[in-house]
């Protein structure tokens, strides 16, 4: 990896950590320079843009998203404990991955009401995510473990809502069940999906 | 009702319409005198905060709800038909009432790392909503509509969930099948429920 590539992957990471907190839009390069302890020029050599710096945050994102959540689910046998490792994992990103939690989840309220690349990028990888979920609960109908007429993109939608519901309970109200009440609800798409 | 009084209404309705799409903190004194026609120095003869024009625009907003969403639901009778009116009547508040969709969803995402009196007024809010569904799953349960040991709160946790989903589907991924979404994982709860 090149000096200047290794740098821009440093900067991403702490640009990640901080807007999980601020969000995308409280992604100023003044403060982003003096966290990555670098002069604000020397950032916009490596981002043209504020909208360019928030799509690539974005795209870090993903990338790690796919390592601690999906590469692990992948790694399990098919169907239904593939589908339980991908929920378990999908818990744990919230939890603990960033000081915010889900980056996706805070950028969703920020930027639905503003059309342009930010929003558009920030679709497209929650789309992504969302189609992982409904092929591995297809995966599971082929393997028996769901019942044969399950919608896959229902299944998805259904879990999603699970995991913004969590980061919520957990993070705005505070609340000492929220890990309880997300596997409960899981459990509950479980049973429905089996039977 | 007084001039002052009435004045200030005004101005209510207008930052909650304003802050529906930008957000609570987008709610500048500046930005929303020129909407409501007044100098700012007229506005802060009204709230002397932007803190507390924040709090209480999350009031005004929770008495709307009330008249939208809960009050239509109490006129119903007691048990399911009453969960099925809160949750429809719900729905359309998330589609209708404002152009930004709901503000407690918005604002949950924008507060949930930011302690103080604004976050608290909103937890606050969002926690008597959700034990207003708690208490409709309970009835429901006297009325021998849902089943004897169904958990009222996890029921209100996974209506939530199903809502946030809803949101987002409809705002940020333009997904022309998030009402039927919505419905269709309404009605896995009440199914659920009534096993």
């Amino acid at each position: 990896m090149s000096k200047g590539e290794e740098t821009r992957r440093t900067i991403l990471r702490q640009a990640l950590e901080l807007s999980s907190e601020v969000g995308l839009e409280g992604l100023s390069f003044g403060v982003l320079a003096r966290r990555a302890k670098m002069s604000k020029s020397g950032l916009y050599a490596h981002f043209d843009t504020k909208e360019m710096l928030q799509c690539q945050v974005l795209d870090a994102a993903a990338a790690r998203f796919i390592d601690v959540v999906l590469s692990p689910a992948l790694k399990q046998p098919r169907g239904l404990p593939r589908v339980r490792t991908l929920f378990a994992q999908w818990l744990k990103w919230e939890r603990e991955e960033l000081a915010g939690g889900c980056p996706f989840v805070a950028a969703a309220a920020e930027f639905d009401d503003r059309p342009g690349a930010v929003r558009d990028h920030l679709a497209g990888h929650l789309l992504d995510m969302l189609s992982a979920v409904a092929r591995a609960a297809q995966i599971a109908v082929q393997e028996g473990h769901f019942r044969a007429d399950l919608d896959p993109e229902q299944f998805a939608y259904e879990l999603w809502a699970v995991l913004l519901a969590y980061h919520q309970y957990q993070r705005l109200l505070d609340k000492a069940d929220a890990g309880a009440r997300a596997q409960a609800g899981f459990e509950g798409l479980v049973r429905a999906a089996s039977a």
